[in-house]
This record gives structure tokens, sequence and C-alpha cells, in this order.
């Protein structure tokens, strides 16, 4: 006997469950109904189970191992990580075993998330009412997210007039950054950058900045986790200027330092061929 | 004392980590350290309870109101669910309390993979080893996702020929769905779908397969459990066909009928004044 069956919305006419269905024979929609007295006999104490099984954020669990400084009260968060780690063994038959990490599925679209967590948390905690980044793309669209959702924090963008597309435009101004186009290249707009967080009180987010760095271990640390702790022969990732290599490689050895992996994995760092050397500012 | 210093990754120069400092006195790059030991005093206890607070998947833990009758090992999943819920009333003053559900942090980047997670499912519990759907956007994007990540499935996705922009394209192909182009508009490919449907052994899995209204429940019950099951005043949500809307509204009445929330929201379907009556299909 089955725990659910098709009813049709407007006659009382019922099928199947196992039956491929799309309408009642009178033509008219149907829906799926549960015995749910059946499927949850006890609803209060499913409730209660629920509770224990919804997650802290990722950054907050690893806590102590990314950023054990941070006050909670400081953190910033948009619910990034937890991201999916896809077994997609079947289509590389040539591999033992390959997964991949699905780091788009944070909330900004891309890894940088991760380090603007701490970066930006960072900045809160410090009482820094502005700061500043020189970007192409996803570090600014990261920084303008979680400068946004600070209580009192203004993000301000520099990035070479003309030279970027209107897709890496839209998420920093989106988000309320002051998003300023410099007649100069990239290198221009950092020296720019750099210039101005010398000289006043503006917190300076670029990659240099070594606090993203331990947000960032925590795509290691997870993927260790759901791999409930088996350490992989490899990690491979793409390099940019190794910033997120080294926070990988930082977040496994801390790992292994505590004894709570046995090995530690081979990292290799990849690239595209037309890969630009400032990919990750 | 604090927990973490600043060291510089070349000489031995170390600094207090509550100082806004980027580079070493000695020009070289900096590194957050710190004191693991009084951070995580037990690593094995620490890592013990990490494994409480590895969340199941959304739909996992919500099963037995969503889909009591699927099978665990017919279970097809893209880690769709847990999407955030932001809360956004200082930005809306005029509200008491308003909050923000990110439904595009689904794999797909659309609450469509809700519904594809029982539907494929499904699918793949009756043995269904070709699945299809007529669509120009989000639809075919979560179907032949899923479909590709069934073990022995194929996506086929009919859309109006010359109508649909390569964004739109994208996805389908590259989860590997046939992906055909018809010379008719969108209720041309939907009839063509009904007929194949009917005369060959495929499934479908537009919205008038009541299976996905299943999956798609699990909006609104994610969103009650991350109020606490405080039940809000409204729910407000694009209404499209109305697939969304009776989702929801089916699963927040199950949750009702149980006691696991002591009222009903008032919901509000909206729409864009330009949004076309295709567009949830």
């Amino acid at each position: 006997m089955d725990i659910s069956i098709f009813k049709c919305i407007s006659c009382d006419n019922e099928y199947n469950i196992q039956e491929i269905r799309y309408r009642c024979d009178c033509g008219e929609l149907i829906e799926v109904l549960h015995d749910l007295e059946t499927a949850i006999p006890n609803p209060q104490s499913w409730k209660k189970s629920l509770d224990v099984n919804m997650a802290e954020i990722a950054f907050s669990r690893y806590k102590p191992l990314l950023f054990p400084s941070l006050p909670d009260i400081a953190l910033i968060t948009l619910s990034e990580g937890d991201t999916p780690l896809y077994d997609v063994t079947h289509s590389f038959p040539q591999f033992n075993s390959l997964k991949l990490k699905h780091e788009g599925m944070n909330p900004t679209l891309s890894f940088k998330d991760r380090g603007m967590v701490s970066g930006v948390s960072w900045a809160n905690h410090l009482g820094c009412e502005n700061v500043i980044c020189a970007s192409t793309g996803d570090t600014s669209a990261a920084m303008a997210a979680y400068a946004g959702a600070a209580p009192n924090m203004k993000g301000i963008v520099l990035l070479p007039q003309g030279k970027i597309s209107p897709e890496q435009l839209a998420q920093p101004i989106a988000f309320g950054a002051l998003t300023v186009g410099i007649e100069t290249d990239f290198d221009g707009c950092m020296k720019l950058v750099q210039k101005l967080t010398e000289k006043h009180n503006i917190y300076l987010l670029n990659s240099m900045n070594s606090v993203r760095i331990e947000g960032q271990k925590a795509i290691g640390i997870e993927t260790l986790h759901q791999l409930n702790w088996k350490v992989p022969d490899w990690f491979v990732i793409p390099v940019g200027n190794a910033g997120n290599i080294s926070a990988l490689g930082k977040g496994l050895r801390e790992l292994y330092d505590l004894g709570i992996i046995d090995k530690l994995p081979r990292l290799a760092g990849i690239q595209t061929e037309g890969a630009s050397p400032l990919y990750e500012s």
C-alpha cells in the first residue's frame, strides 16, 4: 500500500502513484497527496529532529580553525560556502575517482565570497567604514556584496575605465559600492588603491590582504569534511596569483598539524593558456 | 592576548593582528597565524562535533513531508536548496520585517531545481530512461541537469527554433540533453511533448506533472524552518502559471495540518507587467 496517491483537483478520482499519469480521466489536473499521519506519526518529535539538522553556515562551523580571533558579533555573512562536491567519475573513466567542487554556488557566484567573509568581517571588527579594492571582476563583486551587508560600511571599487563589461560592472553597482572608472590599467588602479589606503582610513581588500586567505581556507577544509576526512591524492585548482592555492595549502596543513587528517594531498595549480596574470586580484 | 598574529612570510617579524597592516616592514607579504592549540584544545572532539553539524540536503531532511513514497535509492540530487534567507529590512524601513529568499542559489540558478529533484527522482524510480519538457528557460536547464545526473536517463528539450537566446540554450546543451528547435511557438512545442509522451515511453516533466510540485513545497517549508517556525504575515511570490504558489500553499497547509505551525500566512502572487503567461512552464 502506497503512502501517496494522485487525486483529481476537481472530481474525487484517485489513482495509484506508481502509474505514469499527468491528468485525471475527467481531463482536470491531478495532485499528489500523502498519508502524512503514516509518514510522520509524531510531528512534534519530527520537528524537533529538524533543529539538529539545520547546519551552521560553513564559516561559523570552521571558525575555530579559520579565524578564532574574529568575534562572532562582527561576522558579516551571506550564507556562502557549503557548496556541492559533485562526483563526476562516470564522465571521466580514466580516473579512479574525480570530484568537482562547485564554488559558483556562492552568493556572488565565485569563491571570492569565502575570503570576503573574513576580510569584510575583520574590517567590520576594526570599525573601518570604508573598504576598497581594484578589480575587474569577481573580487569587486564579492567585496561590494559583503560591504553592502555590513551595518555601516561603504565599498569602493576602482577599475580601468572602458575596459570592463557591463556584466562585470553589474554586481558592484547593484550592491551599492562606489564604482569608479579610472583612465589607466589594472596596475594603475592598484597603485591608487595603495596610495588611498596609506593616506586615508580606508581598508584594503585586494588579495595582498592576508586576512582574506583565512576565509578561503574553508574551501579545502569543507571538501575534506565532505569526504569524511579521507584525503584525496590531488587537489587541482586554478592558480591565478596563487592566493587561493596558498589558502588551500594553509588550511590543509593546519588540519594535518591538528591530527584531523593523517596525510597531506598534493596540490596542482593550473591555468588556461589565455588567463591574465591579473586574473585573481 | 590575541590568539592570532600577523607574521612575515620571509623574515621572522610578528605584528599584532588588531593592527591594520598588509605587509611586513621589510616589504614582504605577511600571513595570519593562529594559536590553534588554544583555539582547538581537543582536535578530535572538535572533529567529532563537526559531524553533527553537517546537514543533510534540504530534500532529504524534509522528505517525509515532501514525498514519503520516494525510495532514498532513487534520489537524484545536485545539492539544491538550503538557499539563504536575507533580512533586508534595513533597506525597506516601511516594513517591520522583510526577508528575501535567494532561490538563485540553486545548482542551475533557479527554483526549478526544487521541483526537478522530485520529478527526475520519480522518473528514475519508475525506470524511465527518457524525460522531456518544452521550455524556453529555467525549466529546461533544471530538467537537463537532473537528467544528466541520473545514472541512465536522457533529457529531451523542445523549444521554438530561433526564439531562444544563447544563454537559454547553454545549460540544456551543456548538461547533455537532446535540445531540439522546432519551427513553432511554445504552445506548439508543448503539444508535441504531449503527443510524444502519449505514444512513447517518455516521461513528461513540464509543470502539469504534479510530482514536481512536491519538491517545490520545500521552498516554503525551508523558509519556515529558517524562521524557527514563526509564521510571517505574508509570502510574496512571482505567480507565473501558479505552479510555484500552489506548491508553497500545499506545503504550508501540510505543515499546519500536522500542527508544526500554528497559523497560515497570506500568499500574494505577483508578476511583472511584461511577464509572459508562459513564464513558468
